[in-house]
């Protein structure tokens, strides 16, 4: 395949996970999702619980200039990182080391940003409208008590949009960041994989 | 099929033409680009010159309130609409017009934002980098005196979206706003014609 890493970035609820998947299958090529990213940023120390949430959704207000030190090793200068700086750090390098490893396809965690030097990256964001996402949302997660499916839609959707723009200084669901954006309500995912599919084997 | 109407909105130089004219011979459907809806408009009385710059790229910084007279007929309330106004108005007829009269392709001119609340519309957005860009405007367009292509793309894609901003209130490039929006430097635009004429008829 000409395009060998497909990142998938998603609004919560529109299907990004079951498209990963999807792909994984149809191209024989590693799946890596958050929470096996997760997992191996927990790995350098930290405990999963605070990767989960720092990895995907802190948004803290603290400069950029971070960035600087990012290009290959996490221990540049980390003595004056945050604890969320130093997940995003590790998280960076560990997704540069399994897009190098080999073909494959990946999840979140700006992924598409992280590997945007790449010329063999192929960038999707998937999204829906809230009708659809809430359908989807109460199917596979069930109801959350105190909190009513609109407000879980805003929550997740406000924390990634937050943390993708601090650390990459660009906007979250800005098209011209994504080779291929859709929308599963009015595209079936499974006619999305196919498609991407013909456009990285091209 | 379906979705009855597509519409199509492009950076410069990105082939969201050509994309309109292939998806018009493989569905057999009309095609109307900005000239076309020039033209109609040009028959309520203004010349079609001004309707070519208004039509698209007018970035006055009046209010949004007139989108209120603007439900079915350029009727309402002219006396206090600006030129620009009046020509929002009248293309937006015309556009619900063609809609209403057959399935069609329309490129450019707010349509997508037009025609928002009919079910039967399938939206898409074409984009490219500048150098790939640059390339297809020199192609088709040629030179420009005493403007660099860099400039004639900064200056059309701005004074498209500051047009799109202005009439709508959303963002033009807005993901959310498309059902498929896609980068023609690496999906050819052949290829998402076939795609987009298989979403339209599942």
């Amino acid at each position: 395949m000409t395009k060998r890493i497909i990142t998938i970035s998603r609004q919560f609820g529109a299907g990004g996970r079951t498209l990963g998947k999807l792909l994984s299958d149809k191209l024989q090529v590693p799946f890596y999702d958050s929470e096996i990213i997760e997992h191996a940023v927990a790995e350098t120390g930290f405990s999963p619980e605070f990767v989960r949430e720092a990895g995907e959704y802190a948004s803290t207000t603290h400069s950029f200039l971070f960035n600087l030190a990012l290009s290959h090793s996490v221990s540049a200068g980390p003595g004056e990182m945050s604890n969320y700086d130093k997940i995003y750090v590790a998280q960076a390098r560990i997704i540069r080391d399994l897009a190098e490893k080999s073909p494959c396809v990946i999840v979140g965690r700006c992924a598409d940003y992280i590997l945007r030097e790449r010329d063999d990256v192929f960038s999707v964001f998937i999204h829906a409208d809230d009708a659809f996402r809430a359908k989807h949302v109460l199917e596979i997660y069930g109801e959350v008590e105190g909190k009513t499916i609109e407000e879980r839609l805003e929550e997740k959707d406000k924390k990634r949009s937050l943390y993708y723009r601090h650390y990459t200084d660009r906007e979250w669901g800005d098209l011209q960041n994504y080779d291929l954006t859709f929308n599963s309500a009015k595209i079936p995912v499974e006619m999305a994989c196919e498609w991407i599919a013909q456009a990285v084997s091209g």
